[in-house]
């Protein structure tokens, strides 16, 4: 097709503004449709006599919008209705009317660690958000220290000294971009190329791909009900550098490490001069007997590194965690925060400092936890009604997911994938596992499934596993 | 001394909050005094009959508030009044009323790389916080794609088509962690321990320190008039996997890359299959001609990596940037975004998003282009009166900082020493050189003196030199 407008060089606008504007008019107007393919940036330049870069600047503006796609070798076309924002824009330069494509995506059913993120205190977050940005003086513009917002750290440090027996100063906690964040810190600290680093096994399929792409040498070590098996570690590999741990609910397994293989822990990476990673993402969700103590309140030897997310806590695309380093280690790690990310942004740090100094995260944490332990409730219950003998539940003390195990179902990676296709997202267990079989499983989150909701989610899951 | 106070068992509120409470209670009436020093947790917890950690977390709690501070060997003590807040707080556990000990300090005279804070449209950016903070959805709670925000990307991308002769999709745009994010993804990306990667010397000490901090081999390549001295890398290093480059303003003195440079650059880089990283940090400031185009524009062979950063156009504590990178390297860098840092907060890049998308972004840099126009100016006047003939100005065409050369003076470590004693943070260019000699000087930062300062701050300094 062929487009026919004509450009005024006496207006003041740039040309290739009126270039996008002429052909957003020609969409808009329904002179061309969608569908339609536009002449190439060379030909439309060549036809108007203006540089080829002029119309690369317009298209990429109208593609920006949604108006236009580039579709390879079927060239330039007009975008269907559905989806993209044809209207036309007041005509600033650089100002573009650009929408993610797709709505995001509700959480999918059984998706496994994410909070709830139905009841999450929007109103009171957005409120708190308002104050710190009505409150921006000109010197909170500057990079804050890399290390984190001082008020945060002081926060994060009271905390943990009250809710998970730890003592540290606030110079030993480090604010990162989340548990992610946290184990990038260490590997650049810590870990060189072929350090054989302790992976417990079933493990947190993140920690291994973070630590398989720093080139260390994963060394699976075996979980059972006490939780990671120390002696076995110890046999495969005595001088590991690194133990990366997941002791108040193991994860995926839920297990809680026994006080004694806690103890032999400390004691090897004691006598080792091994390091431990201490990683607690969701210690504060238990719903039986008294919250279990942290590793790290038992580190005499100051061995234990100690991180912790505000992903669970609070949600996830706020991107905040944190670390807590034995004194030793507080100088190479707020270093390292400098030369690896420079630091987390200042407002988010500071609501967060807020939402903790007022008692809203203490009283956030008391909610999420009576909550879940109901709607963990509520999906057991619900899968004991759909499935009877046909499925074991493990429901272990705490944590933000179940295990159930369907014996005589296809294999648990085929469940999880036909899963998918019917818009759930169960994990299964085999996928978590490196070189020691823990059986088939799916682990079933139920954090976002509304209790009265569960009977209906768990018969489609049941028309999955019967199919 | 000691405290006398004595527990209420009775009472709801937890021992360690009416410990805290009490400790407190005897600092603000006074009955104890700044500098006096508190009984040691085991004899208070002795005295107290409770547990030590019980002790430990009241003072946990109160040196959070500032109200006391432990001193090593000096024990526990009461905080002066100066910093410390001491105020009876609302008893909800877990609650702390803390502040940063010290106020953010303003700019320092002269600080380099640092946009002026003073005049940023800070009413404008929080009205824009504010609607995103108001209409947060459950779904925005959940991590967003870690490459970035779709409408940022888009945003970005469409930016750098029209600004800087770009072209790309919003797939190869990477929203990073500022420009050390950047930095952090190509090491992990492209990088392993003792490749030769070429560094321009003299050179951005951030940049060094990070790739050092990677173990790659640094190869210091000298820079001219007309920018990066190819030839010579070639001839220290002709496989070297990847050269940072600075062309558009070398860091730190300012030149431009000449276009035979560039295209030689280039050209080696296809020739040896080698990447480049155009670190292109203040490209938007350029006070004499037009725009210097990128050299990504130029970059027939895809072997460029650009990357930009809203630290310079926006402000430091944002802590974001972009990286575009070759179509044949967006899957890898997405995937080390999820591995490295799982991606920036949700809120802060939509409002970035929206204020380039309602074209606040392009009206803020040219009105910051215009202002620092008249600080370069007025400062480099200033420095002509002070100094005279003692003095050569370097105005490189455009940037954030100038360049003056005080040929009879102290060593300019020496200068740059005296002049934070005093209060102010030029930098000296012998710092930021590694093998090859650029002479004496001091990098003197515009953006923050306001015109009519200049003279008595340009005073202040010439009090330094001349000491």
């Amino acid at each position: 097709m062929t487009l026919s407008f004509t450009l005024d060089p006496a207006e003041t606008e740039p040309l290739f503004l009126q270039i996008a504007t002429r052909v957003r008019h020609a969409i808009t107007s329904g002179q061309v449709v969608a569908g339609a393919r536009l002449p190439s940036a060379r030909t439309l330049a060549a036809q108007l006599a203006v540089a080829r870069g002029t119309v690369d600047a317009a298209y990429s503006l109208l593609a920006g919008e949604g108006a236009i796609a580039t579709r390879g070798s079927a060239g330039t076309v007009v975008s269907g209705t559905e989806g993209a924002r044809i209207e036309p824009v007041e005509h600033t330069p650089f100002m573009f009317d650009v929408e993610p494509a797709q709505d995001p995506a509700t959480p999918l059913p059984f998706q496994i660690g994410l909070p709830a993120l139905d009841v999450f205190p929007r109103k009171l977050w957005s409120n708190l958000t308002v104050q710190a940005a009505r409150s921006i003086r000109p010197t909170d513009l500057a990079a804050a220290d890399p290390a984190g917002l001082p008020s945060l750290r002081h926060a994060v440090a009271a905390y943990l000294g009250v809710a998970r027996g730890i003592r540290c100063s606030p110079a030993q906690v480090l604010i990162t971009g989340g548990y992610v964040g946290a184990l990038s810190l260490v590997r650049n600290v810590l870990l060189r190329q072929g350090d054989p680093v302790w992976m417990e096994d079933p493990g947190y399929f993140l920690t291994r791909q973070a630590l398989e792409a720093a080139g260390v040498r994963l060394v699976p070590v075996r979980v059972d009900q006490d939780g990671l098996r120390v002696a076995s570690g110890i046999v495969a590999a005595p001088k590991a550098r690194l133990a990366v741990v997941t002791p108040t609910h193991q994860c995926p397994t839920g297990v809680a490490m026994s006080l004694h293989r806690r103890l032999e822990l400390l004691a090897w990476a004691t006598d080792a001069g091994s390091w431990i990673l201490e990683d607690d993402y969701d210690s504060e969700f238990r719903y039986v007997g008294r919250p279990l103590p942290s590793l790290k309140s038992l580190d005499r030897g100051q061995r234990v590194l100690y991180a912790g997310t505000f992903s669970k806590t609070l949600f996830p695309a706020l991107r905040l965690g944190y670390l807590v380093v034995p004194p030793e280690l507080a100088t190479a790690f707020a270093r390292a925060s400098r030369l690896l990310t420079m630091g987390q942004p200042a407002l988010e740090q500071h609501v967060v400092a807020t939402f903790m100094q007022k008692g809203h995260f203490a009283r956030h944490i008391r909610r999420m936890r009576m909550l879940y332990k109901e709607r963990r409730l509520a999906l057991a219950k619900a899968l004991d009604a759909a499935f009877g003998s046909r499925v074991t539940v493990e429901m272990a003390a705490g944590g933000m997911h179940l295990l159930a195990r369907f014996p005589n179902a296809a294999d648990d990676t085929v469940l999880a994938k036909r899963a998918k296709h019917a818009g759930m997202m169960p994990s299964a267990l085999s996928a978590m596992t490196m070189a020691h079989d823990q059986g088939q499983g799916l682990l079933l989150g139920f954090t976002n499934i509304a209790a009265e909701d569960a009977p209906a989610i768990v018969a489609r899951l049941a028309r999955v596993v019967d199919q």
